[in-house]
């Protein structure tokens, strides 16, 4: 057992604590350890004494003995994203409340520092990872990386043939409704702009595309198909490439809404306005989403919960439940504001 | 020493490494813990076996020995403004560099949560803590809570009292040259908007603002300060205030930027015309400013050189160096975009 006094000379230890709380020193272990064995009034009397002593648990020599962690993991790839930001603020706010500490680690889409950070959380033993690959993860190397005994969950993206419990919304679904929303409009042209084909995410929203223009009797016409890099500055070189199409569209579904927004902002510096001359559509309901200028209309997975979702599942698995039980698809729902034109009367109103 | 291969029954040892590698067990050892005393050559074909084995390093048992952990902890405040995603980034790409792997813990504000995730960082043995402290934390506390002898750089966000070395912009400067900008347009009536006189960055912020009006023998008028949560929502209340003041300022310096974005969201639903009949001037220079209609005229900081000289720092007190080296205030600039009104025709072309 060991411990570190704050800004003092001489290291405080169980034995300090066990005597200002007037218990035995096992009985101070007891409560370090989370046991159960310890009455609430007892335990209050020793968490008093630690508070008071400035006492730092050492969590390293505890966690060789228990394998228990306060830390989680959350392993996102792309912290630029405000998506991902919102993220990791729902699955905090959950962990919070069961006294875990969420850390997050960025991979920025890069394999490699994916795997350096993985080995990091398992060096320091985590007591889980919540991840969102990053673009490029194969099943084969996801398995070789993680101990089969480490709660996982896999979230926002698919590992093709990993059997790793998935947290995700309906993207399919969700693109239909809005692809549907934009045909009910009276749009036949519509592009598809964002993402890449090795990406699920967008190979589940393009198949929500197709279903759309499918139901409605259109045709599919690959070139209104605009890969990019799923960013801002993605959307807009995009848009570009969508405008100077010979046949070019009348709207355009975004892969998420980075890109919509960088969409939004192409057209408009080209003179156009976005919902009367060109309607569009993102996916995510970031919060930039409502402020963006005209706000977007987009696809909400409710991210905070999708969060939570993740976090719950993750918590099942720490306490043993079976990892079918932590898989978990959200609904969608389309969040009409001006973008699609829709309300042309307010777009009128900001002109 | 203990390991875990990857999925497989037995753990894998380093003996097992050393046989494959064809060195001695304690040259393993040496490896593992990065000892210059290895030839580079000894050094690879280790690491070659190890991956060829999958052993993973336990690094809890490691640091007990050592006191050296990978991790280091980026402590920040509000994860959902995404000027603190880009400043994790610029940290993360320099720590990334020297193979330190940054690890992210979101306070929401909240001291308590901060007590918390400093508290579990310390446990955990984090090699260092860069932390732009919440709203609220005092010297005292920080002291109290932080071991004299852990690396610890304050970013974006001084604690009065605390001798903590701290990296952040020269807020004063920055403001100062935003307002008198604003003057030279013309302006004589400009409100600040955002932030509260608790925060450190809002009195420094404020201090340019009055530094310009003095300059320019402009009188301070205390109804044009609009305190307001330094979020995007925040900025549209205060806005709302802001446009309902009988004598209406003709501009707005804003603390940040997501203030800013608010503000010009709630001028354009009045109808009014960002630039033209409003003048609006943010801080940080985010991503997302570019993209605002109208593009945000703002202070940058340079966020992620700023995020960088804060790992430098950090890196320079896990090395020994003294702490008054690893303190630094960042050069502004002012970005002139289209929300000042300085380049009119511009806007013109998107309305």
């Amino acid at each position: 057992m060991n411990g570190a006094k704050r800004g003092a000379s001489r290291a405080t230890t169980i034995i300090d604590i066990a005597k200002v709380a007037g218990v035995s020193k096992s009985t101070v272990s007891l409560v370090l350890k989370d046991s159960p064995l310890v009455k609430p009034g007892t335990r209050q009397r020793v968490n008093q004494a630690i508070e008071q002593l400035g006492y730092v648990y050492n969590r390293s020599a505890a966690s060789l003995r228990t394998s228990k962690s306060s830390f989680v993991g959350m392993v996102i790839s792309d912290l630029m994203n405000p998506f991902f930001a919102e993220l990791a603020v729902g699955i905090e706010d959950e962990l919070n409340d069961f006294g875990f500490v969420p850390i997050l680690a960025n991979t920025n889409e890069n394999v490699d520092r994916q795997a350096r950070v993985l080995q990091s959380l398992l060096e320091h033993g985590v007591a889980g990872v919540i991840m969102s690959p990053a673009n490029g993860t194969d099943a084969w190397t996801l398995a070789a990386t993680l101990p089969r005994s480490l709660p996982v969950v896999l979230t926002m993206r698919r590992v093709e043939g990993s059997p790793l419990p998935y947290v995700g919304p309906d993207n399919r679904t969700g693109a239909c409704r809005a692809v549907r929303h934009l045909i009910g409009l009276g749009h036949r042209r519509i592009a598809f702009i964002g993402g890449f084909g090795t990406m699920t995410t967008q190979s589940e929203r393009l198949s929500g595309y197709f279903d759309a223009l499918q139901e409605a009797g259109l045709q599919r016409d690959e070139t209104l198909i605009f890969d990019a890099a799923p960013t801002r500055n993605g959307g807009m070189d995009a848009a570009a490439r969508a405008l100077a199409h010979s046949g070019r569209p009348t709207a355009a579904f975004c892969f998420n809404d980075i890109v919509a927004i960088g969409v939004t902002r192409a057209i408009a510096l080209r003179g156009l306005r976005v919902g009367a001359d060109i309607a569009v559509i993102g996916f995510d309901d970031v919060v930039g989403a409502e402020h963006n200028l005209p706000p977007l209309t987009t696809v909400s997975a409710d991210t905070r919960l999708m969060g939570a979702r993740a976090a719950r599942g993750l918590l099942g698995l720490i306490e043993g439940a079976d990892p079918a039980t932590a898989s978990f698809t959200g609904e969608t729902r389309l969040v009409i504001r001006e973008s699609c034109g829709a309300q042309q009367e307010t777009i009128g109103g900001t002109t």
